[in-house]
């Protein structure tokens, strides 16, 4: 697999034994890692620190030179706000882990010109999978889906 | 004016005080403002915290219900992070101060079903180009350009 998507997958896993929402992120540039980060919501009560989000902030305030060389990795498919960061950026690869347990904007997000890699990774779908069985109302509050699943 | 985006022009302002970038939000559920916040790129060292997502944040874990029934007022056109976190949790309604120092995907979340009301309003206009022409740099970092202005 992937080094890169590996480094993503141990931070949801990391998410996991918080009790948090297991979704992972890291940000690479020039064939290093600069920011790594996992969903928040549940360890810091965060609306906004998705896991891609917690990896921007953790990346520091980076020029546009810099984010014009980054590949961004998700264990999932960045929803709506985590595509518009990768957008406002302009960040031009992103690797998604899996896309089968939830999709975001992802036609809309290659027509603003990001190249989009889905790797369908087996370990990504399996903790989703069994997060949302175990949770689904967490897992709705974090999609802002009605419904307690 | 519409009390509300006093409220958030009160937080630009506030953040401009601080050597911050001057924009500013408020969320409004039923009449009541359930978070505010600024931009806080300079206060915090933040690549994230717009002032839409710092507001967003600071109102804490809301449920769709509530989102549902939220109107996210901004000094300034919504970029495509603050943009796609309102689409995240679905809120319906936008004010924005005004859109003439920059516009967001205006066109894309409308078409996404937000209602978006342009104020137009000259004294956010006036902060906006006050700060630009001071600080082009910090500006162009905030938004993901290139050049120091």
């Amino acid at each position: 697999m992937d080094a890169f998507l590996k480094e993503a997958i141990r931070e949801a896993e990391q998410g996991a034994r918080e009790g948090g929402i297991p979704i992972g992120s890291v940000l690479v540039i020039d064939g290093e890692i600069v920011g790594r980060g996992r969903n928040r919501r549940v360890q810091d009560g965060s609306a906004i620190r998705h896991a891609e989000m917690d990896c921007l902030e953790n990346a520091g305030r980076l020029t546009a030179d810099q984010y014009a060389k980054a590949i961004l990795y998700s264990t999932l498919s960045p929803c709506d706000m985590c595509s518009g960061a990768a957008l406002l950026y302009r960040i031009p690869k992103i690797v998604i882990g899996e896309n089968l347990t939830f999709q975001g904007p992802e036609s809309y997000v290659r027509s603003r010109g990001v190249d989009l890699t889905i790797v369908d990774d087996p370990e990504c779908v399996r903790m989703m999978r069994q997060f949302i069985a175990n949770r689904p109302a967490l897992w709705n509050e974090d999609i802002g889906e009605v419904g307690d699943g």
